[in-house]
């Protein structure tokens, strides 16, 4: 191998990873990637200035993830990760048609995940109203595992209990008992926390399930996945400097901050404002 | 007057009132000048798709307020009507420095009769966070009643709340509870529904604060400043054929057709789609 193109492979391999979401629910996929490769670059984008996706259409978030991934492509990222299951549930084929990087996303993950620890085949899925809609995850999980019964509830609060900061308040406990009744009734084994936000409720909802039921949180599998396709590939970064994480938002209203901590598992560092 | 001038005067009473809110709960304001002024044509935008603007910084829903000033104003309308709250607290300025016609908006309304109707001087007022931290209500009850107190509480939750249809539901008690009892316990005799989405849930806060404390929902008195303006201004519209009114919205997913029924107490009418 030439000199140059070792030289060429090198910047590739240093190339950030882009991981984007409708807000900063994503940064928990954000903080699993830091943790399982910690010597890689990312560039972080999030749409708070229109979140929530959740409740919107198809064809509004496919714009908009679109945009996202065009501004993500012009930093010169070396993968997309889309840390929105939304987005992941409306707006994939749009966002891999336009990407020449690979892409890797959270509900595809998640449902892989869901199709290895079901025993019993019978899934629940816990989301957003668009996402649901959509029914990708039934199709995603049957596709990994084909005799699968997959239950999927829309849960349009958690995403605005866990902004609030009400992780484990009796607001949220009577109204995950409300979302879960439906789907614990069908005797589900595993539990897909299919939004990037329900993580932070994880310890709730591991309560109210019971130990008999796993829960899957995409954000681990997803850099699991990521991991395994920079190795793949040859993508890994090589540099030996620390790396120096980017983070862009549409807006940034003080709330999100607190949030963002929440999420990131440390104080939200300095983000830049991209005004669309 | 010459007949031309007559003519021109005409054509301006028959021109639309420009009604806007971040989504569709403005439509009780709508639904209040329906009432009041059943002649009166009204086109109504609300910007679905990025809402909500209550946990939005104040340069993000500024910006987003220009926009659709802009739009409704190319549209003719002889007077436009603020009926966001949030819009209201942080960019009537902009606003009104955009408009050649009158403005009438939903956050001076409320606190105008919040003065009138408060006899001890403790006023409570519940809103989003970008109002509530924006202080406008403060202001403008102080305004109008120099020594009134004004004690508010944001509520981020009723928003999701009313659009989840949980209009009296045991979380939405609970949830109401918790963000009345601080503003309960400073023993105000009147309450204002500061966003308008909370009207919808009037029966139970009424309910809750008892019935020592008269709520304030701006939306009526909304509708009659706008008589009030119209008459002085002489611009009632005096076409006899029955008003058509116009509906744009930025995204339109179904759950806001079950939502815009119970604002506006009938079938949501059909809506046009404007790609931003």
């Amino acid at each position: 191998m030439s000199r140059g193109a070792a030289g060429d492979f090198c910047v590739n391999r240093d190339r950030p990873i882009g991981v984007f979401d409708s807000g900063i629910g994503g940064l928990t996929v954000a903080h699993a990637l830091m943790s399982a490769l910690p010597n890689e670059r990312i560039v972080y984008f999030g749409d708070t200035a229109r979140l929530p996706y959740g409740t919107k259409s198809s064809a509004t978030v496919a714009g908009y993830a679109a945009q996202i991934t065009d501004f993500l492509l012009k930093r010169d990222v070396k993968m997309l990760v889309v840390a929105c299951n939304t987005m992941a549930a409306v707006a994939l084929p749009i966002v891999t048609g336009l990407s020449p990087v690979p892409v890797v996303d959270v509900l595809d993950a998640g449902a892989r995940a869901a199709a290895v620890s079901s025993r019993s085949g019978r899934i629940g899925v816990l989301a957003t109203l668009t996402t649901v809609s959509s029914q990708a995850y039934e199709r995603a999980i049957r596709a990994h595992a084909h005799h699968a019964r997959v239950i999927s509830q829309a849960c349009p609060l958690f995403a605005p209990l866990v902004e609030e900061g009400w992780l484990d308040h009796p607001v949220t406990e009577l109204t995950a008992r409300e979302y879960l009744r439906p789907v614990l009734a069908e005797e589900v084994d595993t539990l897909v926390l299919g939004c990037t936000h329900y993580p932070l409720l994880k310890p709730l909802l591991a309560r109210l399930a019971g130990p008999a039921t796993r829960l899957v949180d995409s954000a681990e599998t997803t850099a699991a996945q990521v991991a395994d396709l920079l190795a793949a590939r040859d993508l890994r970064r090589t540099a030996a400097e620390e790396p120096v994480h980017e983070y862009y938002v549409t807006d940034l209203p003080q709330r999100f901050r607190a949030v963002g901590a929440l999420c990131l598992g440390r104080p939200l560092p300095e983000v830049q404002l991209v005004h669309w």
